[in-house]
This record gives structure tokens, sequence and C-alpha cells, in this order.
């Protein structure tokens, strides 16, 4: 219900040695926690707060942001990841702190890499600069990437790992699935009444939520590499699934269609632009000829199979997809556990009767209910934007 | 999406000007506004603070607070209407200010009474008090206890009224509604998850919503004087319809079912305890001997005439009703314009199928769709509690 805050609670302090980071490396956290203290969780917090600024803007790279300490302790440099092929955030606030970096203490949220990309090894950079002690929130699940921190080490340089890991695992989730499911982060969206309807008895739905919803809509879909749609969606609404969001006409996320039997007619507003959606259909479907750029993939109960399809866009750099519904192939994502978040726009309005937000998902009694969890809660013009998580798995 | 707060700005001090009160009689907003300044809003709004801890306790009278200041402008007194039969708010404020009272100013959130019940009238208390002017929130739509301002203004005491009268106003709903409407204020509760389903597709919904929740709603049935449930739910579930608030057993709301057809069963736990429960039967209905007890109401499509029974439960001195449904029985209530307040306790989960926790409420288009307000958006447990008023209607 909260969001990260700007304060320090002796729950922060302690946080990360009662729960080990879920995709940290084994032995790394535990041991060496005596030597962190609160000014390092206040150094680490305004770290995150600087990765978050590459929101949109870095994939397929993960958002990570960095803060130099001279040796006194006082900031010296700050940065973050702003683009992909743009420098490292190490990099950025290295440059900024200069000869003030030696002796000093980096905080980074995610593990410096170690590998020679389109920039050099930021392990590297942290060690030719004298930093004396490095700080790490997250500890790089990417094989390609790790190893900066056994580097580090292997340089006399002193460093703690899991420091706010969890705050830094948030701000890095779609990344973070992206890496360790090989598939994108997933945005279910939805819009409804109340009572759970997303249009009237007659179908009619022009507008349930307000204008404010549905410009937030589009910033939700510019935030993201793709954005998902079912067949029957098209074929109702014919949507354009742009990103309509003032001033920030570059972000054209990628338009997917799930089309099992190729019935996206030519027509469709999702075929116009500059880069038509891509059609995935069963590797089975007569495809006519205007769909002959669509992508085949194997059948599943409901239509095509999900995970190939993830699978596809995993290999397309797509980190985060925005999947819009409708309520058949939104049932059908839940059901396969491939919701890694929810955002629905509740309207305070009831219908009574007409088309359901969401159908089928696999859950017939009450023990199979999919729970989540509220992460946020925000008016948004006269309506209700709440963003869940799937809950953790209870411990038993 | 705001309670109200106890700051003081410039709308509040104009609020009353722009909008008479929907209930104030004619003339009496506007002209005199002049003489109210910002120390008559703090202070009414501290009165209306005091009327609202006569909640629960007041029915069938109005919740009032009153404030008095000395001749100075200093606080003498205080005072609320706590329970039927006891003392006014006005009476306990100048009890307690005693003659610091004379020459003073009088904050009262409800038109002082003229008539003598129970207690004496307050208008004579104010006078005799000596009281120079008194500031009124809400002028009182009850025939027989109006007449208060007058009075007042005939004996040489200046009178303000309209000040804060929406939010006194609010604070007085329920009464409001039960004096001008002449029925009960109906809050209709439903739980459900977040796609507004309130079982699983094979029935079960022990539990969605959570212990805290599910608390919540005996401390909502503890606060109207009657609770209302269709057969549909008497006969699934058998439900107590009691209210179980620990240390406020005395509570005892009227248990109200609506049963057409008579099918409440001899065994049904709403007919024991010391007062079984209304059962409200269509005039024509074959009554069984254990009811014999019923109330034989008119028919209308869909059951009972809902407007009768209201009108019934008017006459049984019921001001405010708990309406828990089914969801059939609360579509009804919706489409006769029957819910004052919508109380919705939303679990972080989704179903996909299973029964709705609204039925048919008359929509068929869009254009139809019954809009609400959020009022109060609050987590409780891991759910959300949300509360809604009707929107009102659009001005055109
Ligand atoms: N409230 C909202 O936020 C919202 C958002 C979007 C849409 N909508 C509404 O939803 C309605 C359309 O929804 P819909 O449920 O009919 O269609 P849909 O969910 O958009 O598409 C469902 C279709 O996708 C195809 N599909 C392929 N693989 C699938 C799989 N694995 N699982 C499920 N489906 C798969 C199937 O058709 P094939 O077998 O032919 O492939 C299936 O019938 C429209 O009226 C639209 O306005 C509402
Ligand atoms: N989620 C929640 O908050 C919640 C709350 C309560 C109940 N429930 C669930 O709701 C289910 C029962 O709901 P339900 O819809 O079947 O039954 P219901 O709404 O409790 O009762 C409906 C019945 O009331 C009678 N009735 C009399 N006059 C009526 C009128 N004017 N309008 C409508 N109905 C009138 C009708 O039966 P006659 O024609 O025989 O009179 C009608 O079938 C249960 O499973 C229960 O668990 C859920």
């Amino acid at each position: 219900m909260t969001v990260p805050g700007g304060h320090v609670s002796s729950a922060d302090v302690t946080r990360y040695r009662v729960r080990p980071t879920p995709g940290a490396r084994r032995g790394d956290t535990g041991e060496r926690t005596t030597r962190v203290g609160p000014q390092d969780i206040i150094h680490m917090r305004r770290a995150i707060g600087l990765a978050a600024r590459g929101h949109g803007g870095t994939s397929p790279n993960p958002v990570v942001g960095c803060v130099v300490l001279d040796a006194s302790g006082q900031v010296a440099g700050e940065g973050f990841h702003a683009y992909a092929g743009g420098p490292h955030a190490e990099v950025v606030a290295l440059r900024e702190a200069g000869e003030r970096a030696r002796g000093g203490t980096a905080y980074v949220t995610l593990e410096p890499c170690d590998h020679t990309g389109r920039t050099g090894p930021c392990s590297g950079a942290l060690i030719s600069a004298g930093v004396a002690r490095v700080v790490v929130a997250v500890t790089d699940p990417n094989p390609l990437a790790a190893g900066g921190v056994d580097r580090l080490r292997r340089s006399g340089v002193e460093v703690e790992t899991g420091v706010l890991a969890e705050e830094a695992e948030r701000v890095n989730a779609a990344w973070l699935t992206f890496i360790r499911r090989r598939r994108p982060f997933v945005t279910w969206k939805f819009a409804a009444t109340l009572d759970g309807r997303s249009a009237a008895a007659d179908g009619t739905s022009k507008w349930i939520t307000s204008p404010e919803a549905r410009a937030d809509v589009h910033r939700l879909r510019a935030e993201g590499d793709a954005v998902i749609a079912g067949i029957g969606t098209v074929i109702a609404d014919d949507p354009q699934l742009t990103a309509r969001v003032p001033g920030d006409a570059a972000r054209r996320p990628l338009r997917v269609v799930v089309d099992s039997a190729a019935r996206t007619p030519a027509s469709a507003r999702v075929l116009a632009g500059e880069e038509p959606a891509l059609v995935a259909v069963a590797d089975d479907a007569d495809v006519p000829a205007h769909l002959g750029h669509a992508v085949r993939l194997p059948r599943a109960p409901g239509g095509i199979d999900l995970h190939a399809l993830m699978a596809e866009l995993h290999g397309r750099q797509i980190v985060s997809a925005l999947l819009e519904g409708g309520p058949t192939l939104a049932g059908s994502f839940l059901r396969e556990g491939l919701v890694d978040r929810v955002v629905g726009y509740i309207a305070p309005a009831l219908l009574g009767t007409g088309p359901a937000a969401l159908g089928p998902a696999g859950v017939t009694t009450i023990g199979e209910i999919l729970r989540l969890e509220f992460e946020e809660v925000t008016p948004i013009g006269p309506d209700l934007r709440l963003v869940l998580r799937p809950a953790p798995p209870k411990e038993s």
C-alpha cells in the first residue's frame, strides 16, 4: 500500500538479514551484515530512486542507480542508467565524483557488470577510480554480466551485498523476470465497474472509466516494450494499441495479437503504421496473404501456447509487456501463471449484467483462488487505480 | 476521497454561498453570508465532529453537535446528542457553559428544536441562557421540530443558517433520508474479488475476504437499526444476521428477510433469538405456522414491492438499514433507487468464474450505468474497504 519513502526505520536496517534476496547467490547475505549501518540504507535508497528514473528507457538493460561518496562520507557523484547503449550508472557517478572517489564508497543497486559490452566493465572502472568499498543491493542473475563482486574483492575492495535488496528487486522487477524466467514481465491491465463488468448487457462500454484513467493507460503502454491483445478484442474494438503519450512520440511498443486461426482482418488498425503488429498464429493455421509476416506457434488449450509466445518475445528482447486482454486471453495468462502485475482501473459505477472483465482463469473452487496483494491504490480522476502483485507463496 | 479535516480553506468559507443546502428552506442562504467568518467554520466543524459521536446511538433521532462560545469568543461548552431520550446537544453544551453563555454564540449542526418532546424545546433553552447569536448548519426538515430558527429570531437572537451545511448533511445523512424520504437510509454491503465475484464456480466462498473485513461487517451491522437479506441468502447460507461486536451486546438490529413465497424454513437461524426476524411475504402467500408473525406486502416485479417494505420499516422507526444481499435482492434495491451508500470489501484476488456480487440492476446499456462516487478508500487487513455514494444528478 506504500511506496518506498525517504525515511529509515530499524526494520530497514535489518530486513535484508532476515530475508535473503530471492535471487541472491547463497552465502551472500548474513555473515557480513554487521558492517552495514543506517547511512548505507540512506544512500542505497537514494540509489534505488535514481535507478527508477531509467524506467521506460533502458530496455533490454536493467535500471541501475549509483551514489558515490568520498573518503569522508560526503556524496561526490550520482548517476543512473538512462538508455540502452548509454553509460552505466557507475560510470556516470564516478565521472561526477572524479578524484573524490578515491578511498570512497559506491552504492550500486545491481552488481557492477564484469563484461566488456558496449561500455567497459564497471567493476574495472570502480577499481581504477580507487573506490575502497562497494555496497550492492542485488547480485546480477545475468551470467554474462555477473562476476563484478568477485573481481572487486580480488582487487581488495570491501564489498557488501543484499542491502535493501527487496526494494531494489522491485525497481528492477521487469528485467529480473526477463533474465530469470526468460520471458517478459507481464502487466495485465483491465478497466471495470465496481462489480467487475467491462461493458453493459448490450455490449456498449464507452465510457466506463474517465478520460484521466484512459490517459493513464497510454502512459502504461509507453512504459513497456510490447502491448498484447487477443483476436476477440481486435475484432470487437479494432484498437490501434499504440501509446499516445504527449511528448513521448518515440516510444513505440511492439503490438502483438494472439490469433490462432489467423482471423486478423486486412483492415485491422493494428496492421497499420510503420511497424505492423506481430500476429501470433497456430502452426497449422491457414494464413492469408496480408498476414504473411505472422509468427507460427504451437497450439495449447484455448488457442496458442502462451509459454511459446513468451519465449518468442524473450527472443525479441521484449523485457516487459502490457496485456490488454480481453477477458478470455487474460484468463489464460492468469491460469498459466504468466501475470506479474495487475493494474485495474475501477470506476465508481455498477452495471449488474454485461461482459465480465475477466474470463475463466482455471479456478473452480475457492482453494484455487488467485491471491494477489495490493501494492498501490491511487485515485485517478473519479476512478481508482489499483496495482497488485501475486502474493508470495505461503510459507509452511 | 477525503474525510472532513480540521483545517479551514477559503473554499469552506464560501461554499455554502455557492451551493445552497439541498434541504434548506428558500432564502435561508445567500444574503446574510457576509456576517459569517472563518471562526464560524472552525467552530461548526468542531460541532459536526461532536455530532458524529452520536452515531449508532440516537436512532430514531438525528445526531446533533453543539459548541457554545462566551461573549469574548472563548469556547464555554460543548455537547452532542448521545442517545434517544437523552439530553439534546444544546442542553449539554449550555449546561457546561452555565452563565458564560450569556451574550455568546452557539453553533448547532441542526436547527434547534421548537417542540416540547421528551426534553424541552432547545430554542427556549438558548433564549433563556441569553445566547446572542446562533449559527445553524442544516435547517430541520422535520415539521414537528422545525420553527426553532423563527422563534430565536423573534426573540432578537441573531441567526445564521447553512454554515458548512454540506458536511453537516453528510453526518446526518441517515436521519435526513428517513425524514425527507420517509424510508430508511440503505447501505448495501458486498464482499467480492477484484473481478466482482463472491464465490467460486462450485459455490464455495469461505473465505474470500479477511477476518479483519468480516469483523468490520459486524461493526457495520451494529451501526444500523436493521439488517436485510433475501430468501436466497437465507436458504444458501442460513446466516444469523446478528451483530457480533465485542463489548456492544446491547445493539440488536432488527433482522429482515425478504421472502415473497414464505419459504423461510422453521429451522432458519434468523428465526432464533429473542426477537425473530421480520419476514416480509407477498400478500397472497401461503404462510406456514412458524411464520405466523410474517408481514404481508404487495407484490412487484422480482418479488415483494420494496417501496412498501421501506414504508413498513419507516413505520417501525428504522432510520438506517444494512442490505446484505444477496446479488438478486441488491440488484432490485439498486434498480428501485433505494441504495444510499455502498460499502464494498474487495479482496486482492481473482476468480474468473463464479456467482457475481451483483445481479441484474435494471441496466441494459451504458447510458443507464449506475454512477457513484468514491467517498472513502481504506485498507482493512489485506483487503480494501470502499465506501461510495450515488453521484449527484448531472447539472445541465
Ligand atoms: N475492460 C478491459 O480492460 C478490456 C480490455 C480489452 C478488451 N476488452 C473487451 O473484451 C472483449 C473481447 O474479449 P474476448 O474475451 O472476446 O477476446 P480476447 O480475450 O481479446 O481474445 C480471445 C481470443 O484470443 C485467441 N487466443 C489465442 N490463444 C489463446 C489462448 N491461449 N488463450 C485464450 N485465447 C487465445 C482465441 O481466439 P482464436 O481461437 O481464434 O485464436 C480467443 O477466442 C471486447 O469486447 C473488448 O472490448 C475489455
Ligand atoms: N458477496 C456478498 O457480500 C454476499 C452477501 C449476501 C449473500 N451472498 C450470496 O448470495 C447468494 C444468494 O443470493 P441470491 O441472489 O440467490 O438471493 P437473494 O438476493 O438473497 O434473495 C433473492 C430472493 O429474494 C426474494 N425477493 C423477494 N422480493 C424481491 C425483490 N423485490 N427483488 C429481488 N428478490 C426478491 C426472491 O425470492 P422469492 O421470489 O421466493 O421471494 C429472490 O429470489 C448466496 O450464495 C450468498 O452466499 C453474497
